[in-house]
């Protein structure tokens, strides 16, 4: 987060537990400067955007004064953890998953939600160049030399970027897939068998339960906290009862809920993973995607034994659509490269060449820091409306990541009911039930903060709100 | 087949047969033109083809004649249909098989095992600048609009050339995938259950049995005949005793056979299916490359009710290394893209694009017409080799399209010890065992001739040659 964002978060959480009263003054934009060692401009921003979002005034010649809670304050935090069932599913998810996510393929829907970023957030003319480039000059014979495990090239350069992130990973473990999801699918199917129990969290990707379906597995469903992510204990004992073959998870920016486990809680499952010779398969696509100063370190990197099967992509954070992805798979990188050559063969050689050549020389970081910058922004503006427009009660989670709010609205909304509804108003959004195999989460919405926030986003926002408040 | 290339088989058969023998006179070219009804020059053409393959030489002022059987003259035909073991198995073959493969990989290596045409057959520089075009311009919403089931304008141009074909395949039904092999991988999930028995050929494609081993299904394995396809009277006993879930079967140019199943078998094969309610995946990766007048329909082509999943590429016959596929469903299409969604969830948007723009207007067709011509060529010449350098016994289908020959060596050698020894000569083939599931035809290999004929590849048959006839 920037600077100024901090400022306001401070403030917006000042009101929000009383601190600050409608119709306090503010302290004048020299004295903030001063007490947070910040420049004016700075402060100047803050009161700024706390104006926008209808919290602050300006009133002339003498300062700031707080309007309240009326204005924009984003939601309090979620901080329950869930409660699954102590149990081991077999699946019937995936038809119901569809109806609700093909409803929101349409580019007339007002996009909440959508499990995709803006494509508008990419540099897709830049990465164009670097593709028109690298299949004019497409050596024929790379067709056969990039075959999985994939151009070396590429593995090199995403061994790099593990590097400058201060992980060792050998482009011998990395095998190129179409998109991470392919990469989880194979890692999964490298390390179970038909009937085997997995360990997912609760909520968890709905792409997760259709794979389990898909392959024959039991999920099991462990708690799991609305900012840290799984709860250790009870994957322990989810471990004793249920004798899993594999955990899929993911630790940093978790789908639905944006959960960051703490570096001490992803050492601790590394240690109690390897401890039952449990691989973990990490679903890490929404890493590059943090706000704060550095990347959260996956769980890959306090893997000391091969254990852990790193997933990630360049879908989420530069080049959608072009389905590049990768696992570094560690001691099963054979395994899933075998299986990767019997169901796909191989990855585009284009796509692998175009996006080595990025990485090398097109300006990859920059690009994310504008990137990661303007989420943080648009968390806080749609969070803010949440605030502003849902009833009484609603609470949401503030990942320091990604582009996800998991939304929880009080006991008796029905969500599946509220995304037919707003469905007929030309807004979609991501009802609860589809990101568990119990069906539980019936109150509880995911929200796409990926898109531009216009007039649009905020009247559907306002839409939603007034549905939810209508709602039993 | 080009007229002059007809004249040099028939030609050879009259060599072969005895009806010509080393030393009889050839009727004069202008005879010849005047008997066949062809010009003076293809029967120049013809008769230098042969003197080039030391079967005839030319006599100054008296004409040409025949050298005799020591000359270039492709082995019999192999006539006699497999006769695999009347039981569905449960598969391992795939470690085995990748030991087979992977050392077929490197480019030092003479490709004779190689799975795939030479990489310089195809107009990759211009598919290039269409990849280049459609990546500069990229619409940023395409990447969500030609999400699974594909772009639309891609599926439109694959509509098109079935209707080109004669045949009424709906885009709608056309599932856009990475390669065929994905296409196949999805069609055979769709219809599927774990434990269900797969109705295949015998000698069949090592990946269908990966496939169905990964997927905990049974293979069956059917007699098939090595110029005509599966047979029909041994699929229908297979159907009684095995109650299969499906076929999956290469009806054109089969997979390592090379066999074309004649238009009325695949119109009873789609008939038989239908009356027991059986899907057939078909695999016609390699039917663009027909090397008579026109494609041979695929069993879809006879398809009344949609049990037929017809599979193919532009792998084989346009652009290795982009990995475009498709699957037309019938009336498992929704089933194939739900599949698709949460295996890999689309296709690089960029590729699709460029191909969709290369099918309109880059010359398809003119290209595919060089591309069948060179590989009826080189069939011609790797044929005559195999002939000339293989021992006395040895047979070989001579297929009607594709780049494969399937050769049977006399009964005895081992080819996969020959396949051991060829390697550490710097020479890969494919030998027999790895196409069945129960380790049959150790004396026969698949080699391909569709790698340019050169002075390492007559050194490589020529090597190969000498080390099957020393062995036991």
């Amino acid at each position: 987060m920037k600077r100024y964002e901090n400022l306001v978060a401070e403030i917006e959480a000042s009101i929000r537990d009383g601190t600050l009263r409608a119709g306090d003054q503010l302290p004048s934009v020299r004295r903030t400067a001063d007490s947070r060692g910040v420049s004016a401009s700075t402060v100047f921003r803050a009161y700024y955007q706390l104006e926008a979002n209808g919290l602050i005034r300006a009133k002339d010649r003498s300062g700031y004064y707080v309007l309240g809670k009326g204005g924009r304050l984003a939601p309090p935090e979620s901080e329950v953890a869930s409660r699954p069932r102590d149990a081991s599913i077999e699946l019937a998810v995936s038809d119901h998953v569809f109806q609700v996510l093909q409803s929101s393929m349409s580019r007339k829907v007002v996009p909440l939600g959508s499990a995709f970023p803006s494509p508008l957030l990419f540099p897709l003319a830049r990465l164009g160049q670097f593709m028109a480039s690298s299949a004019k000059s497409l050596d024929p014979w790379s067709t056969v030399d990039d075959l999985t495990p994939g151009s070396v090239e590429l593995r090199r350069q995403i061994a790099l970027r593990y590097l400058a992130d201060g992980m060792q990973v050998s482009p011998e473990e990395i095998v190129v897939t179409n998109g991470a999801l392919e990469a989880l699918n194979l890692c999964l199917a490298a390390v179970t068998r038909h009937g085997d129990a997995v360990i997912v969290e609760s909520p968890t990707f709905y792409a997760a339960l259709q794979a389990l379906e898909r392959m024959g597995l039991k999920a099991v469903e462990v708690a799991t906290h609305p900012r840290d992510g799984i709860d250790l204990d009870a994957l322990e004992r989810a471990i004793e009862r249920h004798a899993p073959a594999a955990c899929w998870l993911m630790t940093t920016f978790q789908n639905p809920l944006g959960s960051l486990m703490p570096e001490p809680n992803k050492r601790r499952l590394v240690d109690v993973l390897a401890r039952h010779r449990i691989p973990l398969i990490e679903d890490d696509v929404y890493g590059e995607l943090y706000f704060a100063d550095r990347r959260p370190p996956p769980a890959k990197a306090f893997d000391g034994d091969g254990m852990v099967l790193h997933c990630s992509s360049f879908s989420k954070c530069l080049a959608p659509g072009y389905r590049i992805g990768w696992a570094s798979a560690g001691r099963f990188a054979r395994q899933v490269a075998h299986l990767k050559l019997t169901t796909s063969l191989s990855t585009s050689a284009p796509g692998q060449h175009a996006l080595a050549g990025y990485l090398e020389k097109g300006g990859f970081d920059k690009h994310l820091r504008k990137l990661r910058q303007g989420l943080a922004k648009q968390q806080a503006v749609f969070a803010q409306a949440v605030g502003h427009f849902f009833p009484a009660g609603t609470r949401a989670t503030r990942p320091l990541g990604g582009y996800f709010l998991w939304i929880e609205l009080p006991p008796g909304v029905d969500t599946l009911a509220l995304h037919a509804e707003a469905l007929r108003s030309g807004i979609s959004l991501a009802p609860g039930p589809i990101f568990s195999a119990t069906g539980g989460f019936t109150n509880c919405l995911r929200l796409n903060y990926g898109h531009e926030w216009n007039v649009a986003s905020e009247r559907a926002l306002k839409t939603l709100g007034q549905l939810a408040t209508r709602s039993p």
